[in-house]
Order: C-alpha cells, then sequence, then structure tokens
C-alpha cells in the first residue's frame, strides 16, 4: 500500500509548478479536500499524522500570512514545530546559506518550510541536505503554494479549468504569486491573460505562457476569472508607477469591469488587499469573491502537501 | 449538565467589566479558584480541556507579561496557540481591522486574545466575526482580565470586597487597568478612591464611580487596599508631569503612607514595577503586598476565561 | 530507584563547569549517548519524558542556534515552552533582574533557561528563585552546555581526553565558549593551549590552566584538537585587531596548519563560521571536522541536562 501511495505522489519537496504534473495537481487537490471534509465534521481540529515530526520553518523575508497558514496545517497534523524568523537570524548572521542549511540539518528536522528573498534558494536547500523542502516564496521566483490553494478555490465553484480565460492584474514583473499561476493554470489548460502597466509587464512575459493585455477593460472581458495582484506600495518610490491615484484609475479591478467579465465571475486577491486601489469593495465583498476561500484553501493546500511529503512514509 | 453550565456563564466574549454581572464575577472567580487548586496537586500541569481548539493571540501591542500569562493558561488546557505579535504584523499592512480579522476568521480558529492600540476593537472583532474574544488590553480603555485578577487577589486575602474602601493611584487617565478596576469593584460593592496629579485625573473622572484625591496621605488612609499603577515615563516628556522626581515627591507609596491606611492594609502593583518611582522596595516587598499574587492569578484568571468560553461547549 | 538515580546527578541547575565532579561529566555524556542512541532508532522523535512541565526560554541576548536547540531538545522531551526572546523583553524594561524573576517565578515554570549578557545572572536566578536554572551562556563568563557538547563530540572520535593537547584558538578574552572548555578539558585531564592575539590573550589567562601561545603554528604543533572561536568582527572597531586580512593571515587556520597537527586530529567551531577568517573552507569541511557533530550534538547535551534536572524527580 505503501508502494502504491508513493507512486501516487512521486516527489520530496514542492520547489515550484514545473515539476508537477497534471495528476500531481489533481492529487494534491483531492488530498487536500479529504483533509478539509474530516476536518470539517470534527470539534478537536487534530490528527496525529505527524506526531513526532519536527517542521523547521524558516523564514528569512517577514510574512505572518503565510506563515500562520503553515503553523495551523502542521499543529493539525501534530507536529512539531520550530520557528526562525527574520528578526533572529542570527544563525545567517556572515554565514552561507550552505552552511546556514548544513547547521539545520544537523538537527534533524524532518522537512523544511522557507521563505526567502532570493529566487532558488529553496532548490539549493533541497539539493545540499537531501530534506523535504517546501517553497513558502523564494524572491520574485515562484510560490507555488499559493497557486494551488488559488486552484483549489476556484475548482469549488468551477468543474474545471480547461478552456476557461483567467486574467491575473497588476505588477506582474515582481510577482511570485503570478509566475506560478500561469504555469499552473497553463498546465491544467486555462487560458492565461496577463493585465498590468507596461512598466511591470514587458513583452517578455508573454513566453511565460500568458497574453499580454495593457488595458483592464479588454483583459477581463469574457474572463472566467480574474486575479487580482497586491500593490507593492513601496515600488511607486522606484518609479514604477507615478502615483497610487494614477493606477487606480487604470487597474483598480471595479464593479464596472465586473460587468464586462463572464457572468458569475470569480474574483480573487492573495491578499492583504489594499482596498481602492486594486480592488473594489464592491467587488472584494462581493459574492463572486474568492478572497476568503483562498485563506481557508491555504491550510488545506499546506495540509496536503506536509502529509505527502511526509506522513505517508511509515 | 452542559446546559446548567451554560445558564451558569451566558457569555461568548470578554470584552470589558460591564457586560459581566455580578454572579458571573463569582462565577470565574470560582472557577479560576477550582483549576488553581486542581493544578496545585498535580505535578503535571495539564489537562487536556482545549485539546484541538486553536487560540489566536493577535498581540499588536508589545507586551510579554500579559502575552506569557495567557499562553501559560492555554497550554495548561493544551489548546494549540498561535501568535501573532506587533513585530510581525504584516497581515495588518494596509489592511484594515476588518479585512485582518475576516483574514484571521478564514483560518478557524476557536478563539481570539487581542490586544490593540485602539480602544473597541475587540469589540469590533466579536461583532463582526461572531466568534469568541478575549480583551487582552485595548487602548486607553480596558483590561478586564487584569482586573478580575486583582480582584482574585485581594479575594485571597479578605473575604469581600463590599463596603472596603479600594485606592488607585496614579496615571488614571491613560490607565484601562484603573478603569477596568473601578468598574469590576464598584460592581462588587467597594469604595473606590482614585488618586494621581490633577493633569492625569481630571474632576470627570469621578463619574467612573470613584472620590477624587490628589493628596496621596489623604488618598490611602484607611484605605483597605492600595493599588499603585505603573507611571509610563514617556508620559513626562509629553508634560503631564514635570519630572520623575516631583512625581515620586507626591505620589511614591512609601512605608509611612502605609501606617496611614488599615492595619494590614493589602498593596498592588500591576507590574513592571519602577522601584522608588511609584512605590518604595520596603512596601513592594513587604507582606502585605499582593504584587506576585497578582502574577500567580493571572494564569488562574486566564485559564477560567478560556475554559468558560470554550471548554464547556462540548 | 529514584534515590539511586538523585545520587547519581545531584545537581539543581548548571551554572558552569566548576560544580560538576568527573563523575557527573561522565554521566551526562552517558544519559546524552542514551538518550541519542534511543531517537537514532525512531522515526517518532518524541518522548514524554517531560510532559506537562513547562521550558522558560529566557533569551536576553539575541541567540537562534542555541536557542533553537533547546528548543528541539525540549520538544523531544515533550516539555510545554515558553520563549521570552530579547526583542519582546518589555518584561524586564525598567524591571531589575530581580523582579522579572520574580515574576517568572510566580508563572510558577518548572525550569529557566537563560541567555543574558550579563555574567552571572543565571547564578542570581538560582539562588534567590530557587529553580532549576541552566546557562545558555552569560555575557564573557560561561557557557557550560557548549563545553559538554564539545566534549561529546571529541569522545565520540577518541576514548579520553586525559593526557591530549587541545588547543583553542582566537578571542579568548571574549570567550565564554574558552572559558567553559578550558574548564571542562582540564577537569578532564587534558593539555590545553590557549592561542590568539596579545590584545585578546593577556598573560593572566594562563591562571584559567591553559598554556599561551601567540603563534598559532607552534600552538598547533601535536595538537590532538584544535578548536576555532568565532571572530566578532565587531571587536574589530574597538582596536582588539587592526584589519580581517590581519587577522586571517596570523590566525586563520589551514590545510597547512592541519598538517602540523596530529594526525588525524579533530578539528572544531562553534559556529557560525566566519569561513576564510578563522577558518580555511578545506579544513571545515575536511573529515578531521566535527563541526556537524557539534550542532547534533548539542541537541542531546541539552535533553540530558533538562532530563537530570526535570525527568527523574517523579
Amino acid at each position: 500500500m505503501a508502494r502504491r501511495k508513493k507512486k501516487a505522489f512521486p516527489h520530496k519537496a514542492i520547489l515550484g509548478i514545473e515539476a508537477l504534473s497534471v495528476d500531481d495537481v489533481r492529487y494534491i487537490i483531492d488530498t487536500a479536500r479529504n483533509l478539509r471534509s474530516v476536518f470539517k465534521r470534527r470539534r478537536i481540529k487534530k490528527t496525529p499524522a505527524l506526531q513526532g515530526r519536527t517542521v523547521l520553518n524558516l523564514f528569512l523575508e517577514p510574512s505572518t500570512r503565510t506563515r500562520v497558514s503553515f503553523e495551523l496545517a502542521e499543529k493539525r497534523l501534530s507536529a512539531d514545530i520550530i520557528n526562525i524568523a527574520a528578526a533572529s537570524s542570527a544563525i545567517v548572521k556572515g554565514e552561507s546559506i550552505f552552511d546556514t542549511g548544513r547547521t539545520l540539518l544537523a538537527m534533524s528536522p524532518d522537512l523544511i518550510v522557507i521563505r526567502h528573498k532570493m529566487g532558488g534558494s529553496p532548490h539549493f536547500l533541497h539539493k545540499h541536505l537531501e530534506i523535504p523542502v517546501i517553497n513558502a516564496g523564494d524572491g520574485i521566483n515562484q510560490h507555488p503554494t499559493q497557486a494551488l490553494l488559488d486552484l483549489l478555490s476556484i475548482l469549488d465553484r468551477i468543474d474545471t479549468v480547461e478552456g476557461k480565460t483567467i486574467t491575473i492584474v497588476g505588477d506582474i514583473k515582481h510577482s511570485r504569486v503570478a509566475r506560478s499561476n500561469v504555469l499552473l493554470l497553463k498546465k491544467m489548460g486555462a487560458k492565461v491573460r496577463l493585465c498590468g502597466p507596461p512598466t511591470l509587464l514587458q513583452p517578455e512575459y508573454a513566453t511565460l505562457g500568458g497574453e499580454i493585455f495593457y488595458d483592464l477593460k479588454q483583459a477581463v472581458e469574457g474572463a472566467h476569472v480574474v486575479m487580482m495582484l497586491r500593490v507593492q506600495l513601496e515600488r511607486m518610490k522606484m518609479g514604477y508607477f507615478p502615483t497610487t491615484n494614477e493606477y487606480r484609475r487604470l487597474y483598480c479591478f471595479t464593479a464596472k469591469h465586473l460587468k464586462l467579465a463572464r457572468k458569475n465571475a470569480l474574483v480573487m486577491h492573495p491578499g492583504p488587499m489594499n482596498r481602492w486601489v486594486e480592488i473594489e469593495p464592491e467587488v472584494a465583498d462581493s459574492e463572486n469573491s474568492l478572497i476568503l476561500d483562498q485563506v481557508a484553501n491555504g491550510i488545506s493546500i499546506r495540509m496536503a502537501l506536509l502529509y505527502l511529503l511526509l506522513g505517508e512514509k511509515g
């Protein structure tokens, strides 16, 4: 039986979307749904699946949402947790990521969840330490658990993304969320549109697999799903866009835009939202919005991945 | 039986003192004492009462004492704990408390303990999220668990506060501890005196229910209990009082003052103390002092409240 | 049986090396080895030895390595953990260590692990609070758990340190690691050599029990073990040594130096390493290196001490 399961999920790390097959993705989604339904029936939100296993949360970039979501997933699976946060990262002071990794490994955790400002650091850790790793966001590279939870949230409302039009709007250039989502949605057969100011969406992003739009109205027309990205207001000072007002005027998703999309189009945002900058409250709080589903599904997806990487090996 | 207990404690949140009836207060005190006596007899300081329930500690104002006290209470009841502290509050960056609250709720914790610099934020969370909330201090508004632990500490030494004179000394204006204590002590029938410099104790504070004094000697004369508040030294720069020395000369509680109070008068301080500023070591360390009882009772009161809000619903 | 064990380990605190007898040290090492071998055989890295006991980690100086190592040890023994870190030390704001200690004690933890910039603070806490205390580093005074884990790492490779030559190189003056190691190694019969720039190694350090060297080649000649200390680069500005390059030229341990030592000489470093400053990668990553063993053994030693202080009293 262990053999069958191992076949079902052959990975030892979740570093990015590329390595996952369509079947892998379906298996992750199914596992997340199973765990979710088990927990919905129970008052005691806890299983002993990862009891006695130690998960190291290495968050070297500030994060609350993703860290808390992983922590909740780990606690529900009864894992032991060690948190190392940016603020207390003396461990890396004057130390290469290689030495830090080897030091952590000598403490024999069973899995490392890593968020790091440098793209590729989860891959580096996994390659050199031979330990299960989950990428919780690496620089502007990828954020695979976000893309998976986004997909689960969409699939809770529509049967499939195959052939569906999904528009991603905002700072595509710096967004690991966008990158992972494009890769995953294309893999699952969706048509992806990318929309944003030209400074944040160069024509070469088309190579990611999406169609490029600079006009929001055109981009959302007929879309089944519209996914807004968070505007990093600090980018403004770096010259990527002139003022918040300018951004809002051109790229804030409003009720008017929603009408241009398909009937019952879904609206998403990874949070935290800048209401009135990238999205109007009327839309964010509408029945079309998946925003809170995304948060809740984050825990289910992360439980599924932790379980698939660690819990089945017994 | 569950029904009887629900009747006994009808609340779904501890936001302030007003909502609690005299019977509620007695029930909380009794529950705290029961839990305390159970734990005193045991080497293993742990019950499974909240096993599998998740408590979210949202401390958006720095705090160690209160946070640690809540954490210990939660651990003794076997709850799972998620800590979100000021330092890591990226979750609220550019987000309204409403969005933060909804995000947290989507993670389905069973109860939120919140400390926030804005008065009323616990009420807001409870109202909009329909989830049990405990106020761990909201701005200059209230700190109900502190008032309850203070009451328990007093009642461990004297049978009742009814008809007793209790003097609260210090920065009444900015003190949520004072506010919750006045409300609770008046409710339980005590005579409350408030004492402090006129800049920190305007005449309108009499409406809280206490008698106003500007002279420490008069204020403590014949008192059964004297409760000192912590001086926030940073207020000095804001012009509320001229120098530490000036404050000390007029409002530091000394052995001489203690002699003016009743025989065996009780001395209290919520901590951390500025020795020699608001209280003399000779008094703070005397047999009259309840200061360490207050710390220990903090855990018992918080266990009781968590238990009453979460543990009985099974 | 409890009696026999109590005899076997008579201590109530680990404050420094002096109080430990040779038998105590052997007993600690044996206990650490036993725990290590139990855990090596198990997939579930957890025993219920300290279930329901609360360990307070009071890290008032920044630390990740040591804190994480203690936390892992505590979690493997199933203790409840309260972390108080420098960043959140409002508890000590305006408070003496005496008041902080009493406050913490009123919360009735079962043991305090303390790191503090003031030498002697663990002793102070233990004396006044009558509670088990483990010194996790106190100023430039001692770091006994580091010395014990270093000894365990050495003894995993050679049978005994008796009569062996062990060279400690670096900033002896400010190193609690050096101090605890000299005391422990001398106690166990080793010959200790100390080496460093004259500004960081005054002749009076000979009274610690080591022979003084200012020349690295001479110091490592014929040594069985060479232990490098971390250079605190901020000392450079304080005038203790002129430049990193100057330090490296004189005191960086290289492959050439290793050849001067005994065949199969062991190389150690408490981490984090400044590669190329105090040690060459070729040496740090060689088969002679115990550096990762030191990290792994840290958890075993700390589990042993926690167990001996708390777990046997039942």
